[in-house]
């Protein structure tokens, strides 16, 4: 299991190089080993993270919304989780300019050339997040829910198109198993209603499929085109324009109610704890784009919305249905598929 | 694919050894593929009459429904539909035994050996059909509809366990999504009350599930241990003590009925091509026994159940849920795995 893993990785092309730079000593293969089982570590390190991040996240906004109606500006609380972003990826540098010293890859001055892109996944999301307003005259929320699984089957295609990384056919059967895994795992009474979609809402569900796909593969290749630049300077630019974005979106939508009642208003201890907890996992999906790949991304998305449906029947005496058995053992399936066919290639 | 397919039948084994002995000719290689092909053939023509026929069976009950209740006995189209077997059998031996003249594989005369395994397919398919008879107080129709889908599971295990055969990782895999995918498209807004199914029902729920499946593998071992025996005495034999457990069927359930309205009462035109239609199927299974496996018998069927579903909505205006679709996806995927996954072996 490991070893395959490691084999992957070889193909993976050089992510992380200074770890290969540090590698041209003498016991070379012994040391490439070495180097891939700690690269294949911090992968499942960062995977893990974002999968536990990904679903007690949904567990704190269900735990939010028992204690009450949202009481705070959500555009105030999106500012804060890019501000909260940017001071930890500083503060991850400090630490490494101290230990290292400033050098051309961590160092924090850049080129037009090089932070040009970065604006362009916000400016995505944005969209995106407009287009959501408009979506519900066609679907209603539970309907939108199921709709949101078209961002898997896009985000492939995108993987596919943009990076130009090829998936085996098992893989590929893996990615259709694990849409239709989680939307079965999903599935209300009310679910077949979806179906009545009219043409428009499909196509706006499609478009802002593309847009969220298309946010995360071009993220990927933003952080992947200079694999030596340190992560902590491309996510401190990455999380300046979503700050930038997300003032904007103050101003336009909560000005008056910032004005009246102050930046802060309606915060709780909640409140608090869900901005560190999307700061973190804004951080973790930057870790696995870096260290992986979107596919692992969607992979542990997927797997954390599972995991938040079994540790709510816990927290909230949730009842699981017969559907969500069904499609956990398709999403599990499918997992075992993508990394059994890579053996393949 | 042709060629995958071919020497997947390589490794089958040497069914159909009449065949192969006909090949110790000069162009050994060239006249092995043309075998090969034939079988090939052969196999692809017996499963795809079992799917067209288990998914027109469903629609003919359907339509017998909606023409109106059951008038005749049960039992005594049961025992026409083993009688109409027999005939058909005999009919084909007859125009063998014509043009080939009477074989040391063809002839009907039989040792205590071969036909004392006969009967035990049709014993185990009556304890379970008597089985069927208790489960209903603890599961209700739509429920074990349900639960049904352990058959499949349980074809797959004995399969293995029994007929000593491998399936492959990603074939198991397969099997897993086809049981959660046929069981998805059936679902329906009541069927997690199957969930609460208790202890008892779950029992014997597994238990007929495990007898089904051993009635199928046990028939395809009897078929498949005398591969040179002609597939027509063998299914004499299957059908003369499958008419004997009928007419005892009879005797003790409907000999009232049939002593005071007549054997044939309350048949109809529907009546008659409902048995017309079952005799051909129960000849497929046997062919696909002798010729495929109980794999292929399992994809064949759970593909008729999905056929039927679609034929059904332009016959019958039925409605497709979202379920339906996406357990069809899964089916699909499915059984594109079964023959990718036979590459790896």
């Amino acid at each position: 299991m490991e070893y395959r893993k490691i084999k992957d990785q070889d193909k993976d092309g050089n992510i992380g190089g200074d770890d290969i730079e540090s590698s041209r000593g003498k016991a070379h293969s012994v040391s490439n080993v070495d180097i891939e089982r700690t690269k294949w570590k911090r992968k499942s390190v960062v995977t893990l993270t974002l999968t536990v991040l990904t679903s007690s996240q949904a567990i704190l906004i269900v735990w939010s919304k028992r204690a009450g109606k949202y009481e705070y500006s959500v555009t105030t609380a999106n500012f804060m989780v890019e501000t909260l972003k940017c001071a930890l990826s500083l503060a991850a540098l400090a630490r490494i300019w101290r230990s290292e010293g400033v050098t051309e890859d961590n160092r924090l001055n850049t080129t037009f050339d090089e932070v040009i892109v970065f604006p362009i996944p916000a400016a995505l999301y944005l969209v995106k997040n407009l287009l959501q307003y408009y979506i519900f005259a066609y679907v209603d929320a539970p309907g939108y829910q199921i709709l949101k699984n078209l961002n898997i089957i896009s985000t492939g295609i995108l993987y596919r198109i943009i990076l130009k990384k090829k998936l085996s056919e098992i893989q590929w059967a893996a990615f259709i198993l694990l849409c239709a895994g989680c939307t079965t795992a999903q599935l209300k009474s009310n679910s077949d209603r979806v179906l009545q979609t009219p043409f428009q809402g499909w196509v706006m569900a499609i478009v802002m499929a593309l847009l969220s796909g298309f946010a995360g593969v071009y993220t990927e290749a933003i952080i992947k085109k200079r694999p030596t630049r340190n992560i902590n300077v491309q996510n401190f630019w990455l999380y300046v324009f979503g700050m930038i974005f997300n003032a904007g979106a103050i101003l336009v939508q909560d000005f008056d109610a910032v004005m009246n009642k102050g930046f802060f208003h309606g915060y709780s201890f909640i409140t608090v704890l869900m901005i560190l907890n999307h700061a973190l996992s804004g951080i973790a999906v930057s870790m696995v784009m870096k260290y992986a790949d979107n596919i692992v991304k969607v992979y542990s998305t997927s797997v954390a919305m599972l995991l938040t449906a079994v540790v709510s029947v816990f927290l909230f005496g949730f009842d699981l249905s017969l559907a969500f058995f069904l499609g956990s053992t398709v999403v599990s399936v499918a997992v075992y598929l993508h990394s059994a066919g890579k053996l393949q290639r």
